[in-house]
């Protein structure tokens, strides 16, 4: 169905309104509105800084300056909403993002189904030594189906459980909802509906897409990336120049990389930097 | 110009896009992009709700059961965007509401035109000696006039020096922007582009729609509130009812109602109350 | 230990500092650190309304006056810290209070205790008919012992199947906590570390203190409400008359109300109410 | 004064506690309260990363790695609270930072001093050239005498017309003080009671220590600045390193350096960078 509208309309986003992008197993990204655009973020620094950003002559080139210094009061302006089913543990990260609004299913009304997120074999990982928080390599194909295998019966099990305490059975009545929940487990699935601006989109983006932050979560941000690249390609692609893709270095940093950049052999105890500050300034400029 | 879109599209918000709306003798509001309606609020609470709100048959049901109920997340998922000219001192007002977006004109960067507020001589009014931070009686016509005079001028010379200022005069060079505007007065126009979601709206409009808010600052919020009742029609009929013109009772308030409403003759010492607080009550149940 | 301090300071919340308050089976709120209280509302306010406040002589007045008039800036300016061991379906809940600071609890890093919530016998209730999110009446305490035994039985075979993930096996290597921890039911517990301003605790305490929030959340509101008393005893008092207790009337209700006072016979018929909003006014001022 | 506290307590804090930094010339700094310490975010920390932290070993060394790996959330556990005087054009940039509790003098209730804010001579500067928003080389002694005295002549002669407005007079009496206030220029003074977190607080001095920021608000930055050091020297010493003084590089960036450090002869037009950008990464490895 279509409508008339004066409003600011980006085609490449009317072509996938409301269209399901699968994530992990049995999740899904779901763009359901949007409200501006590239031109949007323009029109708004233009307002503000007005005859300054006169000498700018394009938007990508406004866009990029804005990226650049930080002024991120017009990437505020844009604003976008999912319908996103995800599992519980993946949601517990999501929500710690506090500048967005938020409506999810709540299951002290509703019944849940028998949803629950498996890992695909190949995402079955050690736990990794040297990251405290991350995954190491992964298990051989039949360690990671005996692995799971062994949380899709619990899982089962858990609906089960959760389904008797709901029912009329030999040995009790139905038991209220919002007690029975409490025995699914974190991998049970969800859905939110989901509003944020671009500017804390933006931010969401740069946490959720790193290599730190947990491969189930991380797959979610690149679908929302995706479609945020639709959306304002001008500003994804100064986004990505200027904060996703970018390093920041310290005053320290910076002084080791201009002096071995004259030929100096600058060792890390001349400098007093941590191991691991020095180990990710290395690769940077290897 | 008007685009296809399949996003939820008010037909009566795309008749006033963009459109100015006077306020005061030079201000106005003017909206400029609106997403979702009273369906969005809907389809987020059914979200929400699930099986829950089956009972409430009706959308219009729904929303006045959200707003009675303080159920405030599905009316986030509706959001709008205002040009709006206005005086820095209700600027200053308006910017307390910190739950939204804001880009304004910059004195830093921008030369700002002669424009600045003068009150209309039926709203010049002496200072109220019972309310410390209102106007009492309008002023009679004569001295009404000679005040906005007063103002007039003083207005008038400050941009005169303003303009002496920024000149190359025969006392000086051209004097920074940023430091030459702050011989401005608080009268002075400025120009913002907001957006907030239709939740703080509501919340903007209660309290500056309310008796006590300054004069100024309510005619914006009756334009806005003009513009809300355009767009979301149901949810701003139940904002009426359950918060806008909706009165709160503490139990010793709503217990004088119940006594008194057996007959009983309650005098404000058996009860303990504050002066101000028994005025109000009496004036209620009038 | 104790310190000097030039501070505000309360001897009430000294006496209580670190102090862990049980609540539910193994959770606890105690109360890390707190910074103001009653007179550090007192003092903002007379800044913001200066003159303004002197009619009101006392301290309480004032406080009485600002919840009353919806004045909230002057409790902002109060902020308490606590650390709280929880459910995780209550963390949910709690954790959609967006204007606070959170810590928790990572179990990509920590390997989880098997300390999960067990509702004690008089807590098992079966589901509502009239409210749907809610409890309706207790099971009899055989059957309550039952679903408590298979909630238990539950809890402890998924801390078993955790282990089991995360220790070498004769089928896999270890396996990384991320992953693990999905087994984990929602009745485990997690702990963190939570500040946010007295303001906005207020209104946790508004929506949590309420008989339709979740009696799990509502047994730590209870608790943090006594705290809270004890900090600002005259703060809590205003909000306890002027929020908590206090009821909100539509325009509609005030004047069935002021009709029935004067002994006129109306009807809900009458007066176009939902069945619900009728019920809930005749519960009232009976 | 002095009481008896468990809770953590920073000497260097209490030492300077109600003392009022001068700012500007007639304008203040005060800190009114603080609650934690560089102890608190290290708590903070090892409660959410518990055993991930442990392979830092010292507190500095934790707060270093909160600071350069972007983990804010520790830092928002400790809160602070000043009394400010400022000009009004510098609490108009002042609280556009949203997550903060504010208290300002209301000039609806209060008469206002004949207080307002006169630059030194060698701060008054001609309008910059290249900068649209900044001030170039100051002004000769003499010409910035003639601007100040400018300056003063009209707030003061602003002053005048606000007491004769309110003022019963031969033409009119006392008008309403929320009215006669606003012919009072952006130049005088308010006064705040304002209260941060150190995260949202860093984020503060990040912008408002920056060159770019109004000479004006810079100031206050720096008083801050210092007064943040004494509270929590190593999270300041942290921020200084990993944000204040970083430099962040986009990839384009990154790789001109690498190339010139392997003696490549790398020109602006090879690699498509803006020319504001390419002076101020020149200026970063000079």
């Amino acid at each position: 169905m279509a409508f008339e509208t004066k409003r600011l309309t980006v085609p490449a986003m009317e072509a996938i309104l409301y269209k399901k992008y699968d994530v992990l197993d049995k999740g899904f990204v779901c763009c359901l509105d949007y409200m501006g655009g590239d031109k949007a973020i323009v029109d708004a620094a233009r307002v503000s800084y007005a005859s300054g950003t006169k000498h700018v002559s394009t938007d990508e080139g406004l866009i990029n300056y804005l990226q650049r210094c930080g002024h991120s009061s017009p990437a505020e302006m844009c604003e976008i909403k999912f319908a996103i089913k995800l599992p519980i543990f993946v949601a517990r990260q999501w929500l710690r993002h506090r500048t967005s609004s938020v409506n999810e299913v709540s299951a002290r009304y509703s019944i849940l189904d028998d949803d629950y997120y498996l890992p695909s074999t190949q995402d079955v990982n050690v736990q990794s030594k040297d990251n405290k928080q991350g995954r190491g390599t992964p298990l051989n194909d039949e360690d990671a189906s005996n692995v799971v295998r062994a949380i899709a019966q619990h899982s089962a099990d858990s609906h089960l459980i959760y389904k008797e305490l709901l029912s009329e059975t030999n040995v009790h009545p139905p038991v209220a909802r919002e007690l029975a929940r409490t025995v699914l487990p974190v991998n049970y699935y969800t859905t939110i509906v989901w509003k944020i601006d671009l500017h804390n989109l933006f931010h969401f983006l740069k946490l959720r897409m790193d290599p730190h932050a947990q491969l189930e979560i991380r797959k979610y941000a690149e679908v929302i990336a995706g479609i945020v690249q639709r959306w304002v390609p001008m500003a994804y692609a100064a986004f990505k120049q200027y904060k996703l893709d970018a390093v920041t270095l310290s005053p320290l940093a910076l002084n080791v990389i201009k002096r071995m950049s004259r030929g100096e052999d600058v060792k890390r105890e001349d400098v007093n930097m941590s191991a691991s500050e020095w180990k990710e300034l290395m690769k940077l400029i290897e």
